[in-house]
C-alpha cells in the first residue's frame, strides 16, 4: 500500500507531478466496495490499538520513537472525518491532535515553523496534524501572503525540518487527501441540504473552489519538492469515504510495524514484587 | 444516575463522608452483569457522539458552553481505562485530555492552579482531566508535601477556581473511581502476571498501598470540602470494570442532554450559495 500511493518523483517522471494523473476516485488496492472497505477498515482497529500501546510502553523505557500524521487536502476533502474514523481507533490518551487554522497575531510573529513545533508529538505519541506548515506554501503562495523569495525558502526550510524530526524518532506520514473538483461540489451541496451541517459550510468555500487550479498546482510543487526519504508523501484517493478511511488506517498500520515497538521488559523483581502485595 | 451518585454532605450527614459507607463493588443502577453492561456502554456512543457534535457546531457561533471530566482515584482504579473506552466514543479532535503527573520545576515554580487553568477546555470541547489538582490536597496531603495551613487554604482556592469555570459555561463533572483495596491487590497481582503489563507497573505502587487509610481519609476531606453546587463530585463504584464504564458514560450523557447544545441556524443565504456552487 505505501509503495502504491507514494508519490513518484525524480529523473524518470522528468521531476514532475501532475495531480491529474492521480484520479480521485480510485481504488488503487485492498477493498473494492463500501461493505468491504468499512469491514476491513473496522478489522484494523485491533492492530492499530495494540501497535499504539506498544509505541507508548517503549516510550516509558526510553524508546524516543513515535508517529506524526500529517493531513492535508482541500475543503471537504476529508481531513475531520478521517480523524474521527481513524484516529478514533486509537487510545484518545495516546494521540495528540492539533488543528492550524489562520496564524493568530502571535503566531505570525514567530517564524512559520514555530506553531507547528510546539505541536509534534512526544516520545510513543500518536500526532495528528489536520493541515499544517504546508499550507504556508499553499494557501500562501495562492493567495500570494508572502513575497516569492520566502515561499521559496520555505520548501527547504520544511525539508530540513522534517529531516530533523525523523531524526528525533518521528516518522512522518504525509497525506494529501486528494478530492474531485465535482465530488467537492457534491459535498458543499449536500453541506446546504442538512440544516445540521450548515455550521460547517462557509461560503467563502465558493470562492476558493474559483482557485482550484492555482491550489491543485501548489500541492504539484510540495509534492515535488517536499517528498523526500525522510518525509515522503502520500496521495490518498478520497472521493470515497470508505476507501479514504481503509488506506489511512492501513498506511498508519504498515508504519507502526516497521517500527515494531516493544513492550519494555520488566525492571523490577517480580516475584519479589508478589510475594510483597501478598503481605500488605 | 446523577443524583444517585453524586456526594451527599451537608447537615443531614453531620458534614462528614465516610467512604467506608460506599461499596466499590455496588452496582447502584442500570444494567447488572457484563454483558449488558457492555451492551448498554455501547448503545450510549451514537447519542454522545451526536450531542459532542452539538456542543462544537454550537461553539462556532458563540456558544462558550463545555464540559470538563476530572477522574480521580487511586493506582489502578481504571482512571486509564475510562479514558480509553469512554472518552473513546467521542470524536477525538474535540477532546482535549490532559495527564497531571508530579509537577515539573516550571510548574512548582507556580502557584498549584496554573498547570491546571491552561489545560481548561475551550468553548465546545469536551476536557479530561486524568488526575488534577486534586492531587495538591490528596497526595499532598497524604505525604506533607506542604504545611498544614496550605493544605487547609487549597480546599477554598480550588472551591472559587471551580466556581469561577463553571461561570464562564464549563460544566465540571468530577469522579472519584472507588477501587477496593482487596480489588486494587488482584489488579496489581494481574499486572505481574502479564509481561506486557510490566509497564504499568511501579514497585512504588506497593508502598502507597501501605498509606491506604490516609488517602481515603484524604478523599473524605475532599468531598466534604469540595462537592458544591457549582462542581459536585459523583463516587463510582470501580471494581467492575463494565460498571464503571457504563456508570461514567451515563453520567456524561445526561450532563450533556442538560446542556442541550444546539446546532446554529445558517448565517448565510443557503439559496443563494446553493445556486452560486450550480455555477462553478
Amino acid at each position: 500500500m505505501r509503495e502504491l500511493l507514494r508519490v513518484r518523483t525524480g529523473a524518470r517522471h522528468g521531476g514532475r507531478v501532475d495531480l491529474g494523473a492521480y484520479a480521485s476516485s480510485a481504488i488503487p488496492a485492498g477493498p473494492t466496495d463500501k461493505r468491504a472497505g468499512q469491514a476491513a477498515a473496522a478489522g484494523l482497529a485491533g492492530p492499530l490499538a495494540d501497535l499504539q500501546e506498544r509505541l507508548y510502553a517503549a516510550s516509558t523505557a526510553g524508546d524516543r520513537r513515535r508517529l506524526l500524521l500529517v493531513l492535508q487536502g482541500m475543503d471537504t476533502s476529508g481531513k475531520g472525518g478521517t480523524v474521527k474514523h481513524v484516529i478514533g481507533l486509537f487510545n484518545p490518551s495516546g494521540c495528540r491532535i492539533t488543528a492550524f487554522k489562520a496564524p493568530t497575531p502571535e503566531e505570525k510573529e514567530h517564524p512559520f515553523l514555530w506553531r507547528v513545533g510546539k505541536a509534534v508529538p512526544r516520545p510513543g505519541e500518536i500526532g495528528i496534524f489536520d493541515r499544517s506548515h504546508y499550507e504556508d506554501v499553499l494557501i500562501a503562495r495562492v493567495r500570494a501572503l508572502a513575497p516569492p523569495e520566502v515561499l521559496e525558502r520555505r520548501y527547504g526550510e520544511i525539508n530540513a525540518f522534517e529531516h530533523s524530526l525523523a531524526e528525533e524518532g518521528v516518522t512522518v506520514v504525509k497525506v494529501l487527501l486528494h478530492v474531485g473538483f465535482e465530488e467537492q461540489r457534491e459535498r458543499l451541496l449536500r453541506r446546504l441540504d442538512r440544516p445540521d451541517k450548515h455550521w460547517k459550510f462557509d461560503p467563502a468555500d465558493i470562492e476558493e473552489r474559483r482557485s482550484w487550479q492555482a491550489y491543485q498546482e501548489a500541492y504539484e510543487r510540495v509534492l515535488e519538492r517536499c517528498s523526500t526519504e525522510a518525509a515522503p508523501w502520500y496521495v490518498v484517493p478520497a472521493d470515497r469515504k470508505w476507501y479514504r478511511n481503509w488506506a489511512v488506517s492501513r498506511l498508519l498500520l504498515e508504519h507502526l510495524e516497521e517500527l515494531d515497538p516493544r513492550y519494555p521488559p520488566a525492571r523490577f523483581d517480580v516475584e519479589a514484587c508478589r510475594a510483597r502485595l501478598m503481605d500488605g
